[in-house]
């Protein structure tokens, strides 16, 4: 079973409450729903656990999202007009590599949520302020009429393969020793198939076809949607773009299995909760 | 092979292009350079081809934005300050699917891209006004600094499997008699196998696991990536969310397939440019 980083979270989204203003005030009053603990979006934990409160911890000013139902109880993380957008810290990450998977994955949902709504204040549409409404789940703008509504941005993120080899690549701003798989934004106008091939031959020059799906993965840094897959290339004469990529390099099965099993080796492989890391294992595994 | 409609366009991205002002404005003034004609995004066509101008034919306060390379020619479309969101017309659907598969696909691009900058001239982290950068594929604020992307919104579109049979439901504002796949936005903070087993248990009552990709494809309306897939379903008990649903049911293969070849049936098959028509046709091949 393929479990990436951030996802299994055991949130009930519980879409009718984002349309029922009575039931939703309801459960805001309600002493048993619970808030996260966060400050900018650095969560309290104890263990391997989020902390949660009651909701008359909100700040003044602040406004609860409804994250979900779980074990029937409603969930909420607070949006501030004052919060910023969200920054991401080596400290954060490793708080975060504490977390069972399951308040990681709730965590993400939060995190991304919150940070949407620092960064989308004004309508995009007329320049005038917006509210919440939906439960967290959108914006409106009352001079336009324009919804607007959290946004999602899918990723590709794939190995090519060639003769039993995968290529990975190490982008500038990766850890000392880090290799990974290649990645890129999808664009308008684009599948995903087409999204994978565009980016591995614009950063690595290889051409690929073949293109198999493996897995996905939330990634809350700020909001994408990570695409994982494989795919067979035509060539293996790479040519870097210097504007992408440090350096790229064909490494073996047996290398990659090694590596991943904590062995040394010519680069250090991703971290677990990275789909990256998914995926090196799901190939390795062959 | 799977060829979802708005795929295989033959644009090379050219992202190189983007970040190279002066190569830019040479292309910009080579007379070899095409523009795409159309008028609110309702493009003109010849046969099965979209029609093309030079960029002389900008109107005045329009910017090209540059699609790409078709064999080497430069390719835009135009965004004009006046522009408003599109609006996607029964006509519109008819002649885009007399256009050859190519076509349709670089008009899909075109289209996102355009009425992606139609609603977003303002900055949604401060309100002011933005301008065009990258070619096109990306808006700068001044006041703040925050650099914003085209959008593109991951939905899921799915059939739920259960003894040989297919879930299909109806929306309200589907033309009479059509059934297809359900579909949902996915939302942050989930996987695309998660998105898919929340859609379908909120509009369905159905419980699903096991979910399987099986293609993707762009829609320009306005901009979405449609993300196809099957999933078994443990239950077949339908309770229906009359909010998203009117109705839904089981079909069996060789009705889809009946349906598919234009036999009369208990229902309409989506158009041969939806996914959900794709989605069909491989479901229906077992």
């Amino acid at each position: 079973v393929i479990a990436p980083g951030f996802t299994g979270s055991p949130l009930d989204r519980a879409d009718r409450l984002r349309h029922d203003e009575a039931a939703l005030a309801a459960v805001v009053a309600d002493p048993a729903s619970r808030l996260l603990c966060e400050a900018a979006l650095d969560p309290e934990v104890a263990g391997d656990r989020l902390v949660w409160t009651g909701l008359d911890a909100l700040r003044d000013g602040a406004q609860p999202l409804l994250l979900g139902l779980i074990d029937g109880v409603a969930h909420f993380v607070a949006s501030h007009p004052d919060d910023r957008a969200a920054v991401r810290t080596p400290e954060l990450m490793q708080r975060l590599a504490t977390l069972r998977r399951e308040d990681a994955a709730t965590y993400a949902a939060a995190r991304s949520l919150v940070d949407w709504h620092a960064r989308h204040r004004f309508c995009s549409v007329c320049g005038n302020g917006t509210h919440i409404f939906r439960a967290g789940w959108g914006r409106h703008c009352p001079v336009c009429g324009a919804d607007h509504f959290p946004r999602t941005d899918p990723v590709v993120i794939m190995i090519a393969e060639h003769r039993g080899r995968a290529l990975l690549g190490r982008q500038p701003s990766f850890p000392p020793g880090r290799y990974s798989a290649l990645a890129g934004f999808l664009e308008p106008g684009e599948s995903i198939e087409e999204a994978v091939a565009r980016e591995i031959v614009e950063e690595s020059g290889i051409r690929v076809g073949n293109v198999r799906y493996i897995a996905s993965q939330p990634w809350p840094f700020p909001s994408s949607l990570m695409i994982a897959c494989v795919a067979d290339a035509e060539n293996d004469d790479i040519v870097l773009d210097p504007h992408e990529l440090e350096d790229a390099m064909w490494v073996s099965r047996e290398e990659v299995r090694a590596v991943l099993a904590g062995e040394p080796g010519r680069f250090l492989a991703p971290p677990p909760y990275a789909i990256a890391h998914t995926l090196l294992t799901v190939w390795a595994q062959g």
